[in-house]
């Protein structure tokens, strides 16, 4: 583990991304009746901020940190659920893995709902958006051309 | 939770996938000298093998399970790293979740080792490959044709 | 520990049941306007469900137990939101605690999504329902007249 | 998650009650043998404080928390047992669900160490008796009259 | 992880052992007065019974198993405190582990709450004493004269 | 748990020992193959840094704690697996657990991944070496002989 004892205690954020991607008719079913276990969006949302807050169990590496905010938000696109979390904290250190682990256990929470509709389901462009705080500074990601085949679409 | 009491214990296997897509000179780095903060690769198989065991902890309608094996592998590759991740149990429901938690955890595990030298890195493909057992049988993920812009190459 | 190494796996339920006992007024609030947190009765069944799964962790001398089910359902009331919770396993000892364990902790996930709008919110009526299987068989909760001052109102 | 990245740390504390009722008959074997699990009290003192100091596992939107300092303290009555806790940190947020959650899971061990006597305890008066700093300051739960049925009387 | 999968679930038990020493004016307080923090050899039992359900959570390649039995007692020796543990489950691979997480954690658990008193108490003498099933069948723990020179030796 | 809310945060560090006792044999096994599980030393780091981090969850009266670092060093000996553990942070109580529960969990590690090779390894000389920060500050173990008898005895 990385020694960050003697690094200022300053405020820090990060943002990440993640996709689920699904066929259209699986995100079809989820708008019209729900998962059988219920609003799958929302049950990823609980279990991403929940996920976030063991971060430094579940990364061998990972400082412990106490967040001050975590949120989860989970959209459906045309073709899957487009997932953004956000994380922050007071600490020597940053919280980009706070927020890919939200966005990641969000993102594994919607595939275990929706299983029984799409096994072929894949989860897709889990990134850091951008962070703030720290020795580094703010980084934002660029803007990168999403690829051909996988893009993202909105549904409205 | 679906409601698996009546179903029978049979044994159920899955592997799962996942690719954290990272520049050459990151990959370079890697082969070189390690990360300050060990082997990642060694690090991130044993990171993925405790989530496996910690799924319905993190995932919250998965089912508890007495998983009977765990393994994790994580090869190096021109643009990233690979990750194959291999869950088994006897019991009434599958083990998908289990894998692709693994591989999932294996996954940022690398990230966390690595993001000093490249914070623009992606994980990208986490799906199931493959699983057995079950009322639903075998599935084998369909061979698709990468993307082209994401595809992966294997380093030899 | 009591040593259940010697008795059979029968098929084991437990009905839990807890009651949040709250001032009209927040519960007209909970109906007008979901808290700023999110929807209260769906995140309480969330982590009453979650946590039925760690009851092991949390009582000291309870067995671990590979559930196969556990459900909350979380009902609004003119003073309040009653709780039902079940659980299920096929084992060597009861489920009880994971039931009693899921609806305490609904309870308190209520508790805490309402406590800016009330503090004196009350957790009461925290008893087993029911039970089946095992050794001492079926055991069902007898029918209290409920105390006058403390007693639930279904809302409709 | 409520985000308090910008509030003050300050000194908080809370002290929460729970109430496990149970036949006369079940008070006088506790006191006459111990339960056959070991001293329940002492047990659930225990469990109580460990609990508290995984509150932000159970509780899905809770922060996590430095806690300084927890206490369960657990008295026999004529009609049951009688819990009270008590819960410090400097943060920038209360504590009261840490209180709060110590007494329930105090509350459920002294179930679960009993329920082979008397499956029909009650677990109940489960509230926040007072809290300390913050913005909202210090709230101290009225002097409710019990209610007729369901008071509790001290041993002595 | 080894792949336990095909062997058969058969009864095993195992017995570990732990001693923590400390000078007799330590174990004088002990008797004398207990821990200002309560009974440290009844704390360290319940530390021990909880830490076992939690081995494979702590150590990477163990399997999880569903206990149906963990015990641990605590003595007062002249010398130091002496602990006894013992795990039993039914399944396809064995609890030494379980045991000797119990025995370890009892021990740190007494360290923790008499350290205070004496800051240069060892733990010592953690081994498995015994175990049974399984395919290597039992194994006890030869009477083994302890080494006349008791330290470590470089290896070069 | 002791109250440690008035006490002042400072930095605190700790550092810890172990010894796993192996027949020549089991250590030349491991210098020439590694075990079957993989590298026995790397694992042992890795789970003893996380054990680290749960330390207020392992031992019921230990301080949750924001840890800075924590590093663990294990060694092929002639006769042994000789562990070296540290642990940073800033606050109000020590982190002496913290590094005697690293220290401890890699010993355990490393027994699990070496049992198929010989069951009768023997973890000893667990103990602090040092630690400083705090109001009892610095504490730096003597160098004490061995006792000549290391075996306990029976209080009467």
């Amino acid at each position: 583990m990385v020694d960050v004892t003697a690094k200022a205690a300053t405020s820090r954020t990060a943002v990440a991304h993640a996709f689920v991607r699904m066929q259209r008719a699986t995100v079809a079913s989820l708008r019209r009746l729900k998962s059988p276990k219920g609003d799958p969006l929302e049950i990823a949302r609980i279990a991403g901020i929940t996920a976030a807050k063991r971060t430094s169990e579940l990364i061998p590496l990972c400082h412990p940190l106490a967040l001050t905010h975590v949120d989860v938000r989970a959209k459906l696109c045309q073709n899957g659920i487009d997932i953004i979390s956000e994380a922050t904290a007071t600490g020597p250190t940053g919280v980009e893995m706070e927020a890919l682990a939200a966005a990641s256990v969000a993102a594994l929470t919607i595939y275990d709902m929706c299983k029984a509709l799409e096994r072929g389901m894949e989860i897709t462009e889990l990134y850091l958006v951008k962070k703030t705080g720290g020795r580094s500074g703010t980084y934002v990601r660029p803007a990168i051309p999403p690829p051909k085949v996988s893009g993202r679409r909105a549904i409205r």
